[in-house]
Formats: C-alpha cells, structure tokens, sequence
C-alpha cells in the first residue's frame, strides 16, 4: 500500500549522505490518502510516501500510519530520526495555526477540535506546524511554483469542492478565524441566495464544483440529448462540451461564468491580479480557459489572469515541507 | 472661509506650550474642501481648520492652500513650524504609497500622477505620506475608533460612490496596484453584469451609492405614488422609507440587500467579521439595519456585524494625523 518515490522534478535532486542531517517533514492528510515527504534542510526533498486512510479516519489511527510512513522514509533515506528539526501538516479543513488545533473538518468525519500538534509533538518531540491544505497548497506554490516573484495571488482549488488560499504581500491571509479563501459560498450573479444550510455545498460550489457538476449533469441528462453516461463526471463534463455536446456545453459555460464572477470579485476587493488554479477541476484547460475568456470580456481595469497550477496534487505536500523549513528557520 | 476648532472628543484635550515642539500635519484632500489637522507627537490634536478648494482643483492651487492653512494652523496653535516632523496627506483617488503620486482621481479633475509627495516635500522639507482617503479613514477608525482590538475589519465608506478600506492583521492592505477595496464594482445577485465602462459607475455602486440611489429615485418617481419630491438624496429615500413610502421602501430594501451581499462576500473571502460603516449613506442608521437583516437571514458561520462609524467624517483627517505619526516613529 506504500508507494515512495525518490525524485520531484520541481526541486533539486540531491542524493544525501547516510546519517542524521537536519530534516524535516511534511505531512497532507488528505480526505482518502495521506502523503509525506521528508526535506532536507537545505530544501531538498530526500523521500516521499503515501498511504490510503482506509475506513478508520480518526485521529489515532492516522497517527499511528504517520508513524509507520516516518519509520519507512528515514530507512527509504539513510537518514535517521535524530535530524528531525520540524513537521507540517496540512488539513483538510479549518485549522487553528495558533494553537494547532483541527477545528473541523468534513473528509476526516468525526474530527472536531483535535489537538493534532499536541498530539504530534508528543510523539516525535519536535514542534509542529498545523494548517488548512490548500493554504499549504497556496504556499507550496508561492515558494515552487513556476510563476516568479508573485507576492500576491489566490491559489483556487477545485476538486470536488472549491476552497482557496490567499497570499497577500508574500504572506498567508488565513484570516481572523482560519477560514479566510471560503470562496465556495460566495454569492455572484446566477448563484441561489438562499440562506447557507450546513452541511450543504455553498452557493457557488454548486456550479462550479466536481460534485455540483456532476449532480447538475444527471439532472439535465436526457438519453435524447447526448450520447454520454447518466453519471459524468466534470473531467467528463468538460471533455464533452470540447466535442460540442449540448447540455456539457451549457454546464460548462455556466460554471465558468460563475467561477469568473467571484474571480472578479476577489480581483477587486483584494486588488489581485493572479489566480492560480488548481485541482482536477479548477486546472481543467477546458474550464480555465472558458473562465479566463468570461474574465476578459468584463473589461476589469486589471485584468485577472488565470495560471494552471504546474505543481499539481504535490502542491499541498510541497507547502507542507515549506511551513517546517520556515519554522525551523523562524 | 477658514473655520479652526482646537478641540476633538475623540483625542484627549491638550494645551500645548508655546515653542517649536515636534508636531506632524494631516490633511485630507476632499473633492470640494481641504481639511487639516496639527498633531502633537504624542497624538494630541493642536489645532484644526478647513478650507474650500473652490472651483480650480490644480495641483498648484491645492498646494498654496495648503501653505495658506499650515500657517493659520501654527499661528493659532502658537507653535512654530520648525518642529514640524512629518506630513500625510489622504486624495480621493488611486495613490501609489510607495513612490508617493496620486495615480488617478475623479473628484480633483485632471489630476493624472501628480507627485504630490515630491511637490509637498519641497515645499516643507519634511518626510510626506500620500495614501487614498478611505484607506486613512480605515486607519482613524483602526487608532481612534470605539471598537478596541479590532485587527481585521474593512471600513465601508458610502457617500455619493462607495469605496472600502481594508485592516488586515492590523495594517492597511492596499493591493499590488494600490486598488485594494474598489468593491463598487463587484457583481453580486441583482447587479447588472455587462462589461464595466470606464468612468460609470460600478454594478454595486448604482444600486448602494449615494448618486445611484437618487437617479433610481428620479426614475421610479411618480405624482400619484409619493408625496415626496422627485429630486430627493439617499437621507431623503431613506426617511421616507422609514415613513412607510412604498417606492422609497421598495428601493432601499434593494440597496441593503445588494450591499448586504457584497459585505457577506468580503465577510466569507477574508473572514472578516466586522465593518464600519462610513459616509453619509453607509453609516445612515435606515440602510445600516436593513442591511444587518439581510446578512443575519444568511445565516453565515461567522455572522457579519456592522458598526457605525463613530468619527464620521474626521476618519479620514485623524488617519492622516496617524499616518504621519507612524512615520515619525518608524
């Protein structure tokens, strides 16, 4: 179940003595899979690994295959546990930084208020650092991502859901309550503005999110109209409308003017004029490009220019690794 | 035309001894008059006076106005202008903070970057602060406002347009093209979607701002439906509103709706929980509760609150006092 992998084209190779360098280690808890990297101090990835979750999503058992994925990197890299100087985590959901606390989070289902940096601290004895993941993401962009000297821009994750990350003059905006870059219930043209029901995807993540589209497919499917599946996913979705279906297309143009309206509006209020995009949805060229054509033609003074992530699913992890060395030089 | 007040409940009361004490000088670049504020360095008010600027706006003429009342202010405040420390000044425009130049602005015609900073410097040979008024204004409400450790809020500035400064983690955030908070233009349920034009109003700022609210008035108008006139100001809607005028009414729930999704947006995307509402229309008591009724029917996480502006119109004065303070201690 452990994949482990050497090499990241986006960060130096480096092929470290066997012994106890300094190190540090990243962490994404993901909603199904947990992935970690172990970095040198010099920021150097020196291993990674990823284990599926599987049905036991709670605290402890994460921990203990935190533990299990730690022992195999440092064997994987000759290295030993003794260097270890900090960890990062990142998770899916709202994240005290603070006090290092998982307030919430709906893919690990149960976890309310979990002392993840206590917990961790105990076990390995070295501080840690515990963040949202698509901030760590925004993060990981910021510090690896292809676009240069970029101080201010939004990282947008869509995936399933949508969230986002903000990084404002070089720094991460989490906000006062953690939940900063909530984008999914932002309400913009054409966006239901029936009071937020919790537990219900937001307004915007409706339209413009993997399972809202999906859900919108089914609804509008009709075996007369298309010669597609029932059930289509929004990689599937936007693949059609490429080929000119109908009903994909109409989707598809519905999400990106949507996504383009509160891209605009954070382009305004935040004076940003950068967007990143990530997950399998919101890096979509099909989507991105339609969103991108939506975005110019409302003739902003500064037009907001829409960036495929080229980090990808690393982003997150990549973040995570950056948030150690940052605390371990702090 | 030159009225001096020595007195500000805001500030505590100071009688300064005659002399050349250190002092700093805000002033406040109006669209139709000049304000100004002499500033102990301890951040006690010395003495204040206004002026009209008259029907000339040119740089040059504001600039002897502005010598014009920097004499009056330390004559009457019996210091002398050696001890002067430092100047910030608040446009209504686009203002480049860094190398000091009014970009652009509508209300002071034909100011396009005019180095103020430069022209200022020359003129006292003093360091000189040039920022945007509504950002100083969020500054005044930051130092002198009724609401303590209030490190993350936007200041909602609605008069004839509408405009928004943004605290964040306790500083001004001005955006990496000094537009930061030009939420007049945002698009939210209700707001006309076709491409912005340059020099009209925004979608948001036709249905909330001052001159929106009287041209809608003037268009819905008819003898037979209001006993008010058909030349009536956002005060007068919103009076007549709470009189029970129906078109009156009908226009003002539309406007504190449509502001209210606007704020819910700012709210969500920065986890902002507080906005202090300025300006003639934003802090009217009518649009502000209306306003909280939408936003409490969302039914947000984090509930949006809206605060009055207790400065009023000196915001924008007492930030600049403040502005020229933090950079005479920087």
């Amino acid at each position: 179940m452990i994949s482990t992998s050497q090499s990241m084209s986006e960060m130096r190779a480096c092929t470290p003595a066997a012994g106890s360098a300094a190190t540090v280690l990243g962490i994404d808890i993901g909603g199904t899979n947990l992935r970690l990297a172990l970095g040198s101090d010099a920021g150097a990835i020196l291993a990674r690994t990823s284990i599926s979750l599987g049905e036991d999503k709670s605290p402890s058992h994460i921990i203990a295959l935190i533990e299990q994925c730690v022992a195999r990197l440092y064997a994987d890299s000759g290295q030993t546990q003794h260097g270890l100087k900090a960890i990062a985590v990142g998770a899916p959901g709202v994240t005290d930084t603070e006090n290092g606390i998982v307030i919430a989070t709906s893919y690990l289902l149960g976890w309310r208020n979990v002392p993840l940096r206590a917990l961790l601290t105990e076990r390995f004895q070295v501080p840690v650092v515990i963040d949202n993941d698509v901030n760590l993401a925004a993060l990981g962009e910021y510090a690896f991502g292809q676009i240069e000297n970029l101080r201010d821009f939004a990282f947008i994750a869509i995936g399933t859901g949508i969230g986002s990350g903000l990084i404002l003059n070089g720094g991460l905006h989490r906000g006062q309550l953690w939940t900063a870059g909530e984008i999914g219930y932002m309400l913009v043209p054409g966006t239901d503005i029936a009071p937020v029901e919790r537990g219900i995807p937001g307004a915007l993540e409706q339209i413009v999110g993997g399972e809202g589209l999906r859900q919108t497919w089914k609804r509008r499917w009709s075996a007369a109209d298309t010669k597609h599946p029932q059930d289509l996913n929004a990689s599937g979705i936007f693949e059609a409308a490429r080929t000119g279906d109908l009903i994909a297309t109409s989707i598809t143009e519905s999400a990106a003017q949507t996504l383009a309206f509160a891209i605009y509006n954070m382009a305004i209020v935040l004076n940003l004029p950068h967007f990143i995009m990530g997950g399998g949805v919101g890096s979509h060229p099909v989507l991105l490009e339609a969103t991108q054509k939506y975005l110019n033609a409302q003739n902003a003074r500064v037009q907001p220019r829409l960036i495929a992530s080229t980090l990808g699913t690393d982003a997150q992890l990549l973040g995570a690794l950056r948030a150690a060395l940052i605390h371990t030089h702090a």
